[in-house]
């Protein structure tokens, strides 16, 4: 069997999240059902992440296995000619037999985008939270070094999880401007249920005065969710890369 | 009575253009409604330009007359509340009691993007025209130097019109990439019926060697549609600004 590993990207706002559901439509059903087309069986895609409805990815990466023997690349073009316009493979490749899309990443880069201009931007109303005050990008930027390192992130997680180790590791908390646009830039070796998102409606919070940045620490120390920001909506928030350990790049 | 100048933007793609029709939503009619429900009484508005269906725009300008005393700053707020997301007040302010948005018009700016990464990008799909081929936008920069100046467009028009006089003179016209994204900026004191969207196919078909380069001028002077490009598809089309006397600047 052959180990067929997808890089997607796709415009969230018109599927509700990845991972398949009764009565919604999903990408992962939605690219599932176009390579059931092509393949002649539907194959089960194992994702990366679930994402949230809404959600967009710059970068997905899935595999499924399959014994049929089309072409790499032949694959990447009839499912880019068959997908909906929101859905695009960017790469197709043949990964090792054993890789797992989930279990093999490395790390995880996710962005959260504010449009902070005097007027909503119609082409950012899908694409970035409206968010008409000011933002010191710099000062968030120096707050997010709180988030920095390996801490128990509990209170950054929407409650009704089971897991039961909330303990990750963040390696980068950028706040950058460009124009109007504020952009976060949140990496980590993994993510509780929200996480960027009430990451990023607490830096709000700070920016509006109503936390303060020394305090972040005792926050995330605390562990109690409601002294954290509410989650910000979902759809400022991009999966922007999915990092594997070098053997696992190599091939795909 | 009041003229009111209001500066808009949006996304057209769920539009059928500017001007109020029949069984179709426009601009048009969406900001009437809106203005009605917020004046009293609904105004009729004057645009400066038609635009097609799926055609955008960063800057659109219109101006309607009103004996009520709302202040402007209000009324920008209470448009910017009530109209649907995909428009927007940028500005709202007083104009000179002739003003009309499209008579007094001294020039307008359009822009045509060009998506031509290896992959359709899934956030560019209603706003730029998919092309995955190679695009020297140096050379095309060179190439569209020939609609610069005084000419008569008759080439570059969709037939119908009943214009009479279809001399326009080009002021601007510029190719510049930034990454995939290959962008044409056009200006002109006036515009003919599909005219950038004409241009821009013709360019393509430059690209696409189907028409030499040094043969523009003469496509231009032959005024034969079918010897230029086909029209490129609307929604790749952004009409990005447009110019008043600065007299008539002063007071928007």
């Amino acid at each position: 069997m052959r180990n067929i590993r997808l890089a997607l990207t796709f415009d969230g706002t018109n599927y509700h999240g990845w991972q398949v559901q009764q009565n919604a439509m999903t990408v992962q059903q939605k690219v599932q059902d176009v390579l059931g087309v092509i393949l002649g069986r539907r194959p089960l895609l194992t994702g990366c992440s679930r994402t949230d409805a809404g959600v967009h990815a710059n970068e997905y990466i899935c595999n499924f296995t399959t014994d049929r023997t089309i072409a790499c690349d032949c694959l990447l073009r009839a499912l880019n000619a068959a997908l909906p316009r929101d859905i695009a493979v960017l790469r197709c490749g043949e990964a090792p037999v054993g890789f797992h899309a989930r279990y093999d990443a490395v790390s995880k880069e996710y962005l959260y985008k504010i449009d902070t201009g005097p007027v909503r931007n119609p082409f950012l109303r899908d694409y970035a939270l409206y968010y008409p005050h000011a933002l010191d990008a710099g000062r968030l930027d120096a707050a997010a070094s709180a988030f920095l390192g390996t801490h128990d992130f509990r209170a950054f997680c929407a409650s009704g999880g089971s897991i039961k180790d909330l303990s990750r590791t963040v390696t980068r908390f950028s706040c950058e401007r460009s124009g109007p646009l504020v952009t976060f830039t949140v990496r980590a070796d993994g993510f509780l249920y929200n996480m960027v998102r009430i990451m990023a409606g607490t830096l709000l919070y700070v920016a509006q005065g109503r936390l303060a940045a020394e305090n972040l620490p005792a926050v995330i120390a605390g562990g109690e969710r409601a002294a954290a920001g509410p989650t910000a909506p979902a759809h400022g928030l991009y999966l922007n890369r999915v990092f594997y350990s070098d053997a696992k790049e190599l091939e795909s």
